[in-house]
């Protein structure tokens, strides 16, 4: 990939993601893959004013080792300084910025119930400080092209090539044009048009049809805003946009309020493994049947990782036309997939989408019927026939979806 | 390089650099162009029944960023949770391994005295912390083929033919061949016969001379022994080597007892900078006069970088036609550079050649005339003409070293 055009991708991650005001913190997670990008956004980062840039490096390879051959209890054990961190993370508040490159198979042959148990027990630490800034920063995931994932995506073309293509599928799909700061400002506006509009139906709940097997209801939050595009940190005041790309016009239903079947439309690529060909049933609100045709291990542990991970968090609406869509390319890798079309999102609801959400702590906003969970699996159900009526408080029927895109 | 070799160094590393043990806790710090390596390492270090194997992943590319863009007070912070970490290196005492693969020019153009205000302010809340860990805890430098070094030490061959040449070197001079273990055992045991010999001399003093212009005399310790190869742990016990490779024969000697001048041999790589053609005059033990060809802000930024800078902290004796000087190579790079003829090192001084070292803590060995510093650099000064004269405690003269390498 040419230097300028790196350069100017991460200019849009440190500028219109994270949007890095001068004298903030910055922490960026990124593999050891993908250095030179790294570099650039540590280098923007600081163009835009940050007072200190940290670069946390990850790698798919030793983490695999590390699952492997580690003991559980070495695994799980959270030494004090990282507890440390969190009151520091707390305390500065650093933009988090994160790249995704991981080989989508990557985990593949780790005990996926010793994974889920180390995260689990992780987590259990991590969530109460997590819990305090909430909302508070600002973050961004984005995506860079690394040889694993890319052969992958594009299997028998040769790595280097396959690097190539995926960088202008990542380049194209985030809008890293010409002018790709004026293109995410129009882009947000037609979000936030669409969003304006659902907000004010004042729904009740959606169904969801389509020829593949899907019947589903889920009941809406009446205290929850539809969103899309960008977010605005609490108290900061500080626009910025969490992902890179983002496609999509998603609310927070009310938890434990759904029933039916859906059907996913793409594989989902879960803590390295792959889920593929699969259905979830929920009854009062809550999974009681899932079925993989490949993983069907991998999403029963997902599903049972703590009570909030049998609800949903999140329904999302994407055009089936979208651009990542018509790229017809399949990321296996939710970033991209959950904006390729519709999608629903087990565990963890997002609580800034209460109204007035800043007046209450986490602990209340969940209380207010946003689900709690220390997952957040987004899969995918959109398809070309896929149709989602709304049915509103006072007893309207909506058209939101007619054959896989908006019907308004 | 092949797989299979590069695991065998990755063991070497672990078995007879660090000797993990089990149970033990391991942090390797790595370049992260050095990913396939590193994996290798925790793999061994696993292998060998290490509980929990960190890795602390550093980029030249992104330091060398950080050091321009960041501001000094910015660079100067050192959080709360990053003193918890030196806590918790302090309970478990984990080995340490460190892996070396920079380009020596990696931070050309970063503001000498910036970096260095940078070391001694961290260093300033370290140093407390190390001094309670010192001598009791095993690591161990290795060294790793990166193709910015490569290109240094090998200019005109192109990259990939670099990196290979570089890794034969690096293999070779690590005496990593068909039993690195039994290589590593014989090549210890004679550098013992060497240091015990040494030990039994009782010097008063060593009179270098040679062509170059070298003439010089430094006072040895009569509390500190000669040591050369392996190591043992305080406390426990366990024996390791702290460089692989490692040909030298040294001791600490008295803090502020030299007089006379040394011309540097090979260049020096000091903190991403090269230092050439340089000498150091000494007056009272201390340095009162610098001058180099190249680097000379380098130089003089060092032995001010605090009090016990401008004082020795080590005498190594290297035969001149050792393993690493036959290669030809100059490698910019201390760990090989350093091996390769005789040296002396500004700063640091080893408190565990002081006999009976585990009574005392590490102020009172610092009183017992080990030089204190944060810094310790190693330069050299061994050339084929060098001759080293001992003169005993009881007045008589011993041949050391004769045209370049041991007289005895």
């Amino acid at each position: 990939m040419k230097k300028s055009v790196l350069k100017k991708y991460a200019y849009l991650i440190a500028k219109v993601g994270a949007n890095v005001q001068k004298g903030q913190y910055v922490e960026l997670t990124v593999d050891v893959n993908q250095e030179v990008l790294a570099d650039y956004i540590v280098e923007a980062c600081y163009k835009l004013g940050a007072r200190m840039v940290k670069v946390r490096w990850t790698s798919d390879k030793v983490e695999k080792t590390t699952y492997k051959k580690a003991k559980l209890d070495a695994l799980c054990e959270f030494p004090e300084y990282e507890k440390a961190r969190q009151e520091y993370l707390n305390e500065k508040l650093p933009c988090m910025i994160y790249i995704e490159s991981s080989d989508p198979d990557a985990l593949n042959g780790v005990d996926v119930a010793k994974y889920t148990e180390v995260r689990r027990s992780n987590m259990k630490i991590i969530k109460p400080y997590r819990n305090l800034r909430e909302n508070k920063y600002q973050w961004i995931i984005a995506g860079a092209a690394s040889p694993a994932w890319a052969k992958k995506v594009f299997p028998g073309v040769p790595t280097k090539k396959a690097v190539n293509m995926l960088w202008d599928a990542i380049l194209k799909t985030s809008r890293c044009d010409d002018d790709p700061i004026k293109a995410w400002d129009e882009h947000n506006k037609d979000l936030k048009k669409r969003f304006e509009y659902l907000n004010s139906l004042n729904l009740d709940y959606l169904h969801y049809e389509s020829k593949n097997g899907t019947n589903f209801k889920v009941w809406m939050n009446p205290l929850c805003n539809w969103l899309g595009g960008g977010e605005t940190g609490q108290d900061s005041g500080i626009y910025y946009n969490p992902n890179i790309p983002s496609e999509e016009v998603f609310t927070s239903p009310l938890a434990g309020k759904a029933e039916g079947i859906v059907f996913s439309t793409k594989p989902l690529s879960f803590q390295g493994q792959l889920i593929e060909h699969f259905s979830i049933r929920f009854e009062n609100g809550k999974v009681v049947e899932v079925h993989a045709e490949k993983g069907q291990e991998s999403l029963e542990e997902m599903v049972h990782m703590d009570e909030g991970a049998a609800m949903l968090g999140e329904c999302a609406l994407v055009p089936f036309e979208s651009p990542i869509n018509e790229t017809g390319l399949l990321f296996y890798n939710t970033l991209y997939d959950e904006n390729a079309v519709c999608h629903l999102a087990l565990g963890h609801g997002f609580t800034n989408l209460i109204k007035g959400y800043e007046k209450y702590t986490q602990e209340e906003l969940f209380k207010m019927g946003v689900n709690d969970s220390n997952l957040h699996v987004d899969f995918m159900i959109g398809s070309r026939d896929l149709n989602i009526t709304g049915y509103t408080k006072d007893g309207k029927k909506v058209a939101i979806f007619k054959n896989g895109t908006w019907a308004f």
